[in-house]
């Protein structure tokens, strides 16, 4: 009874290590050759574990890459639910362009990884229904951002909140596209001030 | 001297009557198989010609459908460089929403060749690099519109016009890639009001 008490947790473990070194053997793949290119065969190799074994954890490249996108988006996520409660229009602006240049700069930080991302939502249909329900998720944030705002007073009300959400993200997820795949472009700061003084007070007087 | 000047335009004529039935069974062809399933082969077919002829024409599939893309693209020029000399940032927001429902509605009245040029895009470099181009071209005369607002009192000084220009139209260019994907979206004169009320006008009052 003792024994086999024992014996459950260390089964679990080695499970886990063996689902961490294929995470870490796939990142590195697919960092290395990309998305299309890397085979699970390479990965498994890579992780010095079995078919088998690897199928438990897996199923298949699409999903192992989906797995590592979670891990990367679970960073953002935590930008994206920063707490939004401004007192005036000054604060909104000054916690929406930290939240866009967290998001933009991150973005940059991760570009290896954004980039097999960014093939592999090109190219699987599986993957891209994932970004699909990030970018969702994204939205949702931001439509509750500015309900909050449009409810205190701060936001003008003659405005679709999902529509107004969904322009906001898609300007700034193209611009995360446009950062990782150019090293050179605008800084990031600059990118996040600019966009942010449009969406916030527009750009005519 | 005069049977070799006449024969001349027949030839002449013949070449560019094969050049547009080539381009029409193309459009066919990718309309019904997509991009990624249609062979150059199928098209030579249905234009009814030969390989030899095709290709003083087109060279390949990805040529070929860069140079439907940009037919359809001269529509979409032809909004872009309407006229925009506002004199109040009334007219300025009513020239724009103008604009923009005037883009996406080309976007969903050519959405079954806006599907094949979306899959054309994420599949091929050459593609790819047109659209690139196409995309570079909008954003310019986007920015040339801001520095006209600008100079003439209309728009804030404070920002950087083609960064501004490149926000805007990621804005647009995503929401046109929704309403090409999926039919039963917002009302295109709907997203429009939204998106320019934002860019104009700005989210907070």
């Amino acid at each position: 009874m003792n024994t086999s008490q024992e014996k459950m947790p260390a089964r679990k473990r080695r499970s886990l290590e063996t689902r961490k070194r294929l995470l870490e053997a796939g990142r590195a793949q697919f960092i290395e050759s990309g998305f299309q290119k890397t085979t699970i065969s390479q990965i498994i190799k890579r992780a010095n574990t079995g078919y088998g074994t690897a199928y438990v954890h897996f199923n298949g490249k699409d999903d192992l890459l989906i797995h590592l996108m979670e891990e990367v988006m679970v960073q953002f996520y935590e930008i994206a639910e920063l707490p939004f409660t401004p007192k005036s229009r000054e604060e909104a602006n000054i916690m929406i362009e930290k939240q866009a240049g967290l998001f933009l700069e991150m973005a940059h930080e991760e570009r290896q990884m954004m980039q097999v991302i960014e093939e592999a939502i090109r190219l699987s249909d599986e993957v891209n229904r994932k970004w699909k329900e990030i970018r969702e998720r994204f939205i949702k944030g931001i439509e509750q951002d500015i309900r909050y705002s449009q409810a205190h007073g701060l936001a003008r009300t003659d405005v679709n909140p999902y529509l107004i959400a969904q322009g906001w993200f898609f300007a700034n997820e193209m611009y995360l596209w446009e950062i990782v795949k150019n090293e050179d472009g605008y800084p990031v700061q600059e990118i996040a001030r600019n966009l942010t003084a449009m969406y916030t007070g527009g750009l005519y007087t």
